[in-house]
């Protein structure tokens, strides 16, 4: 089998350290590993399989033989560095928000809408850590009712700021509990013990770019049929995003009939025996590849409502996991 | 000016001891304070402006003589003991659940519907907290434009269900953080670092009988032709519930108008400037008495859609403030 030379750019974060693991709990076919970051970072040693590797810095040159490069250091690194990676032959996976709304850019969750990659001229891009665990759990009821609207509300973990806000979140828990006073410096208010709705940056609207991608990427993923608004929210919780999500479809839905179809739904897991305290947690998601669904239950506020409660590992299925996916469905589809 | 005599029932709890300052603070006419609790707690001190005060047993007899009767000590004790409170000539100011949907007892949000009390029969109810905020910042928006479906989603703190659940969140905090492992005691699953969407009991409908109060209290308080769904959810915060509320009005209703709407409106301070980081959040409200209102914008998936963003004090505006609002308009009515 055909062994690739595969570029992880943001290696030493949070993302990028998941997309390593990935790849090697996969047994995704690496030949050459080439570990990127910025100038800082480079000289580090970081492991993969058996091996130390040393992280070489990100520029141009170093796309030289790779086939596949798949990208998690931000806007400004994928926008400066992915076409580079192009040029020079390789097949980006990009996980930032520089390319999604391009036409030629297919925006790809494996389990929604895999036939999007075959148009791919060079480089796809990974929808955002929220929208990747809303659309495989809503596309299976799309198919069967066909959603309209989409009210949804966020509880997003700070891994998906990085391993830094990791870090911010425990460091003033810990102050805070000892009766200490804080000063926030990844979030612009205090974390700890508190939620933040206020991801991304806001625009005229009102709205956070964060909410406007929900809203984008679910109708360029499932079409532009189904109306999406959005509010999201950042939570005091390490891994695990949480999402209150209500539907209205066209055809009535019951909630028994959403759970059987979710039951055989690629990447969900169905959890939901609320009676047994059975409903999904971000401590039961973080560290698991699928997403969990649970809370199922009709909104009697209209005819055809429904209400989901969502939860998946915002740094995995989120992240690195559906990139590697994507990879994944590049060689299976021998577009790679 | 008349003095009452005035029971606080639950004296020792997170909201009870909320009352005792309330009551403090706002110079409500006491002439003799009488703290109840359970025999656990009788025979301790607790402090009213300059006095040291024992409590005594809630029990039938403790309420003769009683003016008026603040309970804040749970369904149970509610159901038991405010009977016998208004059988001894008391008006009893309730905050549990017990008599909520009662059709003869007003359930009263003073800057909502402060005209319900003039029918009381001695017994007058507080919604719930979460109840409270919403109506407190719905109401003028529904006279202005008339409200026709809710959609919230909540974020709710632990002081909801009581000073144990704040010492839980806290010492599961720092046993994490020293890499410790944690056995949940108030709730059914961690807290820290974690959400649940799981408050108060669930039924066959699969909803949790903290959104059905939503629900239900809405329509009792607003009127029937609200349509209302609910997903309410457990946060890590200390004190302070947020909600993302998402509106359908009859009429068109900008984010502008709202707003100016908001700014007039009892108990509400509009808190709205994303662009210069002004929002709600749990740490600026926790302490407050105004209902925080920001993140106003147009829901521009349906025509007639406004989100909003509502922060209070659930132990202050949801439950002691709201009370003592109560008891402040029954005298101000001549209905004590």
């Amino acid at each position: 089998m055909r062994q690739y030379t595969v570029a992880v750019v943001g290696a030493t974060g949070a993302v990028g350290q998941t997309m390593l693991n990935m790849l090697e709990e996969r047994n995704f076919p690496v030949g050459t590993l080439v570990p990127l970051a910025s100038s800082r970072s480079a000289g580090r040693q970081i492991g993969f399989k058996d091996q130390a590797l040393t992280i070489q810095e990100a520029r141009p040159e170093a796309f030289d033989g790779v086939d596949l490069a798949l990208f998690s250091a931000g806007t400004d690194i994928s926008r400066r560095l992915a076409p580079e990676a192009v040029k020079r032959g390789a097949v980006v996976v990009d996980n930032s928000n520089a390319f999604r709304m391009e036409a030629e850019v297919p925006l790809v969750v494996p389990e929604v809408n895999p036939e999007a990659v075959r148009n791919h001229q060079g480089l796809i891009a990974n929808p955002n850590c929220s929208t990747i665990q809303m659309l495989v759990a809503l596309k299976p009821l799309h198919d069967h009712a066909q959603i309209k609207r989409v009210v949804v509300s966020t509880y997003q973990a700070v891994s998906g700021t990085g391993l830094e806000a990791i870090a911010e979140l425990h460091d003033q828990s810990q102050r805070l509990l000892a009766g200490e006073k804080v000063e926030p410096k990844v979030y612009p208010y205090q974390i700890a013990f508190n939620v933040l709705p206020h991801i991304d940056t806001f625009d005229d609207t009102g709205y956070t770019l964060e909410e406007w991608k929900m809203v984008r990427e679910t109708q360029k993923v499932m079409g532009p049929g189904i109306a999406v608004t959005a509010t999201t929210v950042r939570v005091p919780v390490s891994y695990g995003h949480s999402e209150a999500v209500n539907i209205e479809t066209k055809h009535k839905l019951s909630p028994e009939t959403a759970r059987e179809i979710l039951k055989s739904a690629p990447g969900v897991l169905v959890f939901d025996d609320p009676s047994h305290l059975k409903y999904p947690l971000p401590t039961l998601a973080a560290g698991r590849d699928e997403v969990f669904v649970g809370r199922i239950r009709e909104d009697f506020s209209i005819a055809n409502g429904l209400n989901l409660w969502i939860v998946a590992d915002n740094v995995r299925k989120g992240a690195a996991l559906n990139g590697v996916q994507i990879a994944e469905l590049l060689i299976q589809d021998g577009l790679l």
